[in-house]
């Protein structure tokens, strides 16, 4: 049975509770800042507010469920026979990892085909990704953890081969104020991204325990506020860029 | 073992009631006013209403975990072994200063570049002055506490040097009827800011137990009042003073 110090056992909950008032934080201000962007980037600001809405409600529960997972008893936490469920963070990312996808092919307002088939393509492989890295997460075995992993690695090149290849010339012709940030938003997505994989295997070669619990739950809380709430100012910012070029004749100067 | 008189664990119990009462309802004062400033404005108004949420949220758990702390018996409330849990102030810190000071240069509508800049330097210095403080709050020795308290001190006094000469120049050049107001909001940071460290060190010059606690909740609430909502109060009054503003005359540069 696991048993955590005091300041370990704190430090998670502490780190979630945080994670909630950051993505609930985050989902005001993007669908507060609907209103500041043009008709075309609207939908990628709801699904960006969206995002972090289910992962803040994912957060909430992860807190409560940390509560009642261990006890305090003689100056140090128990796990209890309840334990702690950690299928929420599948369940969320399951939703939110295709999303994030999407809210980066939103903004960039490409054509409607191009649009539906690459959110599609790229919604897809993140399902599978989330999918086949769960069966190793709650394996008792390292090497299923291995395996699942490993599987799980596949659509996850995809992805990353699909941002920066597939979606190359997309990028290349953004509007010039605007390419950098979408730039960014790409190369945040693959760099959060990998810190996932990382704190995945750290369980699988042998950090083992209350450290590996620590490392587990904290890189976990980390990376997904990055990769969703961090992301999300990125989407933000280059909606409120691209709104400022011209439309057409949309803004007429007023004379000084 | 700490014990409060049922005086005492009252005062500081309605202290976290009023906090989270007053800075939920300054939250929905700021977002409803976002419809009557100008578009350059609205930003400042989001982030000043999420100050305001993310310490809303967190009164509500400081509140819920003072109920848990202590148990009554006897005529007395005596701490649990669960305790305060005094880390969601530190978390909350964590995320409001920063954006206390992006506010401010918010609402001041410099340039982007300088925008960008300076509220990069200012949020950096915040954080690491909120981080500083936190292994001192939660020290047992009177000593550690100064030690980080001091060092806390550093980024603060370099935040007040940015405040006043750093921006001074910009303050001088807002128009003239919001130019008081921004002088003021920057005066009321750094006045209720200099409130924090006097409860922090209020706890390390040998005032201690129940009489300590409250100094230290009751005070800093007061302060995350002033600092929060009634600072944010001074946000709206000037984008509504700024908004009055023809477009066209956007700033005149007055001289120094």
């Amino acid at each position: 049975m696991e048993t955590l110090s005091i300041g370990q056992y704190d430090l998670i909950y502490n780190a979630f509770s945080f994670g909630f008032a950051t993505l609930a934080a985050a989902t005001l201000f993007f669908w507060l800042g609907i209103g500041q962007v043009k008709q075309q980037y609207k939908t990628a600001m709801v699904v960006t507010g969206l995002v972090t809405f289910i992962a803040a409600y994912h957060y909430f529960r992860i807190g409560q469920s940390w509560s009642e997972a261990y006890v305090l008893a003689e100056g140090a936490y128990n796990a209890t026979d309840k334990g702690f469920n950690s299928a929420y963070r599948y369940v969320d990312w399951l939703l939110t990892v295709p999303l994030l996808l999407v809210e980066l092919i939103l903004v960039m307002s490409l054509t409607r085909s191009e649009t539906v088939s690459r959110a599609t393509r790229l919604g897809l492989l993140a399902l599978i990704m989330v999918a086949l890295g769960y069966p190793g997460e709650v394996a008792e075995s390292g090497s299923v953890r291995w395996i699942f992993g490993l599987l799980s690695m596949v659509p996850f090149l995809w992805i990353v081969y699909e941002l920066y290849v597939g979606l190359g010339k997309a990028i290349e012709s953004q509007p010039e104020n605007a390419r950098g940030l979408v730039k960014a938003a790409r190369n945040v997505t693959v760099v959060s991204w990998f810190f996932y994989p990382i704190v995945y295997f750290a369980g699988a070669i042998g950090i083992e325990g209350a450290t590996a619990t620590v490392i587990v739950e904290v890189g976990y809380t980390i990376a997904d506020l990055v990769a969703k709430a961090g992301f999300g100012v990125l989407i933000f910012l280059i909606a409120m860029r691209k709104s400022e070029e011209p439309d057409g004749q949309k803004r007429q100067t007023v004379p000084a």
